[in-house]
């Protein structure tokens, strides 16, 4: 009877991501991108300075300190960069994809555009919605996170991080966009590195921030459609912005 | 001696004026656009639920219960719109931009991209930067205000209402650009009316939403610049977002 009821239950969620899916499809079909529904994943280790001190390191080249890879002594090592877990994995740059494929279930897709369908925004903080993005020849990680920086007041941060270094990263623009009921946003910005923690990225707030009520606006039968878009960056000087 | 005083100082705001005028210049003269500098007000009669239930009635057409107009029985006037003073003024939708230069002070630019630059983001919330831009044969109020939502988290909220009716600003779209250190934030819209409060669309996070850090990372020296377009809008549907 467990058996039967169990296999009803998956049905049933079957069901539900297939339905998602399909009215994600229709919504965005117009535009012919790639539609991929992301499950939250609430951060069970979660551990919101473990690379606080990490970040002016990594822009330096050198690897941030996390807390849980103090032993790490060869700079060529990478630690595991899935913000979900503290991880003790630590490999080289050219592992950490197949490391976050293999050990974390993060999916890759390929595309120069595509919409990343967050489900269940509800979901009380912290929680994580995050996804691997193949594109003009490097993996960027997307990381959608919902977080209470300010105690009872949970918002969303979105950024992108390239999985290779600081110097490569400025090679390149991503764009976010959110897109309905005759409301858009959209957020363009170089990616960092993932030597960089995300955790700082999210504390110093150099993301997309969404606060509940716009979050609400913008998602559609609690999930939310993010388009993203990357490019390769073209020489920016304060002459030529806006 | 305290003449001369005064007189330099008022020589010194007006070089530092100046400055920020010519400095806003330079980086946006690629555009070819209009800044106008806008210096702070502070909300000295800031009240912010005097129309708090007035949304609703608003989009029925019905003029707003803001607290000190109850006894207003003509359904043809309207109350001050300005959001910094409890006004008692009222008078038709007509009359309402010259009550707000004459009274309030506020200016008018004329154009269709203009950049609107606040002075002195710094200054404690709550805040309220505000000017006319009059476009496409219509006067548009825009309102960027600093505000604690959360008591000791300052945000700061960008919102652009039509001086006309609810139904007229549905043939708008406006859009605001902030663009800074190769990073981009847009936010498009549909003009809400005057009819309707600034009070409940900054309430309800219906416009633009910067945390106090991310407004850090897009302003100059003190300063914020934004850009500003209006444009008649399309007919929108959901097949076509994105």
């Amino acid at each position: 009877m467990l058996f039967f009821t169990q296999c009803f239950g998956a049905v049933l969620d079957l069901i539900h991501l297939r339905f998602q899916h399909y009215k994600a499809k229709r919504v965005f079909s117009a535009a012919g991108q790639l539609v991929c529904v992301v499950n939250p994943t609430h951060s069970l280790k979660y551990a919101p300075t473990r690379c606080a001190a990490g970040q002016t390191s990594a822009e330096q080249g050198v690897l941030p300190p996390c807390r849980h890879h103090e032993a790490v002594h060869d700079p060529q090592l990478v630690p595991c960069t899935c913000p979900l877990f503290s991880c003790p994995w630590e490999g080289h740059l050219e592992v950490v994809v197949s490391h976050l494929r293999q050990t974390h279930r993060i999916n890759i897709l390929q595309g120069a555009e595509i919409v990343f369908l967050a489900t269940d925004m509800h979901l009380p903080a912290p929680t994580d919605w995050i996804i691997m993005h193949s594109c003009l020849g490097h993996q960027f990680l997307l990381v959608l996170r919902k977080q209470e920086k300010y105690e009872g007041h949970p918002q969303f941060f979105a950024t992108m991080m390239l999985i290779g270094t600081p110097t490569q990263a400025d090679n390149f623009t991503y764009r976010l966009e959110l897109n309905r009921n005759q409301r858009r946003l959209k957020w363009e910005a170089t990616p960092r590195s993932v030597l960089e923690c995300v955790d700082s990225v999210i504390s110093d707030g150099d993301c997309l921030v969404l606060n509940t009520s716009l979050a609400q606006l913008f998602s559609d039968n609690g999930s939310l459609a993010i388009g993203i878009a990357i490019t390769t960056s073209k020489v920016h000087n304060a002459e030529d912005e806006m």
